[in-house]
């Protein structure tokens, strides 16, 4: 199985997919701030969402209708405002977008998803909604891919889309996303039930039985959108959604085949790709840390340690000032409520050795300093005491960071 | 019962206590960097320690003496150097300065407690600590009080010390205390068993049973040090240590009687005068904040909740930009972990109303903005969901904390 990035990848390279990204006129920067996704074939959907007990509306609304296997045709999304905490009316709002959409589209209501970013606790200003979204629909176009990252962006510095084609038994299909962050992101998405924000789209091509696309997008999670974090905040907002079209015309794919496995593949590509790119574009980032944990008592214990030095102020302003200061990281460990015995711990900064039996390697700092300058570090932290291993991607903690997030509101 | 608070106050205001602080030379700012506490009177010590798993080598020595209920007369404590994750040479140096030191006061080694704070994992530089013991107990003085507190500093701007006297059953006792910050703040001290890092002692002149006193601590610890955080990390070195020598002359107070409770209270009036100090001068603060969350579900919860505020990136540099989104505090509770029903979440700044039945409450924002200008700002979270409440002392995250920690070590 070989698996190809397409050129200028987006949401619409699958086939039979449009989309559109217009203003709205709900961001005072006037940049666009409503996406449209469209295909005229029914889609298989499946979805995964924010474990925040404040789920915005349009999270709660969604969750209900992917939960129900309605199939999807269209998914609205605005920037700029995030519909969260806004109550009944919130939802209302909600459903007032989607039957909007479905109006102008020829649906039922039940077959458009909304999403929503921004600002928390605002009320939707759903004048400038809906005639954004008929706007939208009228923009909608095979081409209209790219519009539509760049609309879905709040703090982002540009547009992050991709895609990939697959042969899958003798036909290609073809997948495609975007994204977008850039802070408020420590997606933890649960399957159905689960500011800025993590939102993000997959469509794909194939055709596949929804509780095969289902559990592929569960095995992915963990290789992608799980595995970051900007700054430990989880979103009242986070989204994944998955369409699937038919449109490849390939062989229906069921779960647990060789070519459900090969659409996992691709699935993984994509979605990897994306959670990547997010972490790379978080807010005011200069640096991207891998930080790889291994040896732990489970898995669990893996992703506290890996997401204890991840959220560590003291170790993301370390890499922002690129110093080599591994007793920062040992500390996180040390917290993060996993156990091991601290004298079986190594350390390793790409692949040089760091931290020995829970003691300094004798590595000369010069040497380390000099490895910690990079763009992107792999830290490999080994805690000595089982199996568990987990994976964090995560990113520094600049200047801009505090900027941005200390004015975001004024 | 009256609890004066004495002006000028330190380690030294309780009789028979002597003190020094002095310059050894391990910092290159060439800063005091060593203090020492003594007591030619054996006190009674209780201890609470941090409860990192890389707990630094003068920790695991403390809490064995503390545990083996050892006579206390000195303690020895370097700033400058951590002494963690330093290993069997981290613990022999540790016991040869206490035995330093005891030569020099006909001690016995385990009548000397040490502490340290500063950079983790580099062996400590023993020709300059035993140097430094043989000039700090030349400098001891009932006045030296002031001095020590200067020697423990790292980070911090101020020194930072107070002192009480409390009259119990006819006679007049005294309590001091001083610590450090001023980032790496976010104790979970354990009672026996719990960099920059929290560290903190207390003389106390009153004659009081070991038990008496380890039961006061502890109940002294969620009103004062387990309650504050900085920046969400949990030092390896974190130590509080309350010596008693009795040199007062009371009647020996023993533990559930009245004049444990009078003591308490003076305890707590010490201990959470610090705490709040070391908050005030945490690494780049401006901006100091009280977060109240009642009505959850169990005291755990109510905790949860109010830390995920405290420690959460986005609400910290929202306080630095006096930016009044409340939408972010919301979030933070709504991923603590602590179950409510986000329907009935209120939120007041001050006592001004924000959040009603988790939405906005109406006040104008201009006015949210005011508030959010003051120095000290007080948030009340009532989850509605039961009877747990928990008080947590944070502040903001500025420019300055990203300055100081990404050029630390370099």
């Amino acid at each position: 199985m070989s698996i190809s990035m397409i050129d200028q990848g987006s949401v619409t390279s699958a086939a039979g997919f449009q989309a559109s990204g217009i203003i709205a006129g709900l961001k005072r920067s006037g940049a666009k701030d409503l996406a449209m996704l469209y295909s005229p074939r029914p889609c298989v959907a499946a979805g995964a969402f924010t474990s925040n007990l404040f789920a915005a509306a349009p999270v709660i609304y969604d969750r209900g209708l992917i939960a129900a296997d309605s199939p999807i045709h269209a998914i609205v999304i605005n920037s700029g405002n995030a519909n969260a905490c806004t109550g009944n009316q919130g939802l209302m709002d909600a459903e007032a977008t989607a039957a909007h959409a479905a109006g102008l589209l020829c649906l039922h209501p039940s077959q458009v998803l909304v999403s929503s970013t921004g600002r928390i606790g605002v009320p939707m200003p759903m004048h400038i909604i809906l005639a954004g979204v008929d706007k939208a629909v009228k923009a909608l176009s095979a081409g209209g891919g790219l519009d539509a990252a760049h609309a879905i962006m709040t703090t982002d510095t540009r547009p992050k889309s991709c895609a990939v084609a697959v042969e899958i038994a003798g036909t290609t299909v073809r997948l495609g996303g975007m994204t977008k962050g850039a802070g408020m992101i420590a997606p933890k998405l649960r399957m159905q039930p689960p500011q800025a924000t993590m939102l993000s789209y997959v469509t794909t091509d194939a055709a596949i039985e929804r509780q095969a696309l289902q559990a592929c997008l569960t095995r992915a999670l963990d290789l992608s959108y799980n595995r970051i974090t900007v700054d430990g905040d989880t979103s009242t907002n986070d989204t994944l959604i998955v369409l699937a079209n038919g449109a490849a015309g390939n062989e229906l794919i069921t779960a647990n085949t060789p070519a459900a496995e090969a659409f996992f593949q691709a699935l993984v590509t994509v979605v990897a790709t994306l959670a990547r790119e997010m972490v790379l574009d978080g807010e005011g980032v200069t640096r991207f840390v891998e930080i790889n944990v291994t040896g732990a008592k489970d898995h669990g214990d893996a992703r506290r340690c890996a997401e204890a030095i991840a959220n560590s102020a003291l170790c993301k302003t370390a890499w922002f000032g690129a110093d080599p200061n591994w007793g920062r990281i040992l500390c996180a460990a040390g917290y993060s409520g996993a156990e091991f015995d601290p004298r079986k711990v190594n350390l390793d900064f790409m692949s040089t050795p760091v931290v020995r039996q829970g003691m300094d390697a004798g590595t000369p700092e010069a040497e380390l300093a000099e490895i910690v300058k990079a763009k992107e570090l792999t830290l490999h932290l080994d805690l000595g005491s089982g199996e568990g291993a987990f994976t964090v991607w995560t990113c520094d903690m600049s200047y801009e960071y505090v900027k941005i997030n200390a004015d975001y509101h004024t």
